[in-house]
């Protein structure tokens, strides 16, 4: 099963930490990783076919810093489609003047849905395929730029037609927010002052969050399993639909 | 003035010699820089708003000999557009389930073309705003996948019309061919058999490509000046449009 992590915060705040104990679970997931970080509406995204645990980018990923608002990234375990950059996710597309990023955990067996629009797939897996589809219909659905909660109850319609194919844990961000869609497996976490010292729960390293916060800062963590030990994570339930906006959650 | 940078090989190649020869006018140059890697259909996009002088994603794409058959490089002077990670070269857009890459050198003042298409700038520069043009342009123009023959007919079309606002020089990739149009400065060389070793321009690094080659590569490098010494460097006249495929001009 391939893991799952995102970050909505209220401030710029980097990954290093989570991306960290995300990584450290590559072991088994050896067929690539990917990140897409956020800075306002530009988009960095580092994808790379090579394990998480091996890979350079994965290793600068770690150290530098990149202050963010929003993050999705991705550790992959091929199901369907060759391990090959093409195949790695987060995926992403340009709808309305704005990058969408979509990552995905699960597998939609004969998921085929007709895409007729400007949306098509570049490489061979079944959720970039979903991923053009709902872009295709997000597009179809609002003649010009939806507010955040009019995106959400589009969505609302639109991914249990998604996930009514197999499992549908997704992720997906417009660099305004940062919607979270569980079938099976996924957690989220909100930190909010008074932060605390936290430990990662595979790998001996710890962060003291309050030396490195300000009492407004918020952040949303989502995440296939929780990263951190004495944590309120949150089981997501089957079908569940998060929306993130400035590190809190607002439906 | 931006520099460009661009690479096509018969076979897959690392940049780190000529991204070095890039980077190293990065001193003038401080407004951010772009690689953009096609690996088959696949993608890696390295963009960072700070100067390739100075950024560790620079310093990673120096150092991790990724090889790769289509390259375009860029690193901006910033003239339109505030310095932000959305403004940085160079852009990407998917079309016909291929990814596209652009990045250009040059004003094109008073260039508001028509946008009614799928492709929308994310930033506020002309030269995004150009390519999007450029997209809908050929969307429009084919019904299905063109050949590359094809698009270039189609290119050698549209170049002119946004050459007429100010200066393109433009490369474009979309992982099968390398277009590459002059309006001021660009400059290519093809490297083949016998392969010599050959200096930086501006740093004192020299490299052997015979011993880093078989007799059958073949890479065209293009880029606004001459990168090395001693190397058949051609300039490209005003409004010349080139097509490189597996390392060669074809048009």
């Amino acid at each position: 099963m391939c893991q799952l992590l995102g970050m909505n915060a209220n401030v710029p705040t980097d990954i290093c930490f989570s991306f960290t104990g995300l990584s450290t679970r590559a072991e088994e997931h050896r067929d690539g990783f990917g990140v897409a970080f956020f800075e306002g509406r530009g988009l960095r995204l580092f994808v790379d076919p090579a394990s998480a645990r091996h890979s350079p980018v994965a290793e600068l990923v770690k150290r530098y810093p990149i202050r963010s608002e929003h993050v999705i990234a991705h550790i992959r375990k091929a199901t369907q489609g060759v391990v090959s950059l093409e195949n790695t996710h987060p995926f992403v597309r340009e709808l309305w003047g704005r990058y969408w990023v979509f990552a995905h955990n699960g597998d939609l067996k004969g998921f085929e849905p007709r895409l007729h629009g400007a949306f098509r797939p570049v490489g061979q897996t079944d959720s970039e395929r979903a991923f053009c589809w709902l872009m295709q219909e997000l597009a179809k659905a609002h003649a010009d730029v939806p507010s955040t909660a009019e995106l959400s109850v589009t969505l609302a319609e639109l991914l249990p037609r998604v996930a009514a194919h197999g499992t549908a844990n997704i992720l997906l961000s417009n660099g305004q927010a940062l919607w979270a869609h569980a079938s099976t497996r996924l957690h989220w976490l909100q930190r909010s002052h008074p932060f605390t010292h936290t430990r990662l729960a595979d790998e001996d390293l710890s962060v003291n969050f309050a030396e490195l916060t300000t009492p407004s800062d918020r952040v949303v963590v989502v995440a296939t399993e929780p990263l951190t030990h004495g944590e309120p994570w949150v089981a997501m339930a089957r079908g569940e639909l998060r929306v993130f906006v400035d590190g809190a959650c607002v439906g």
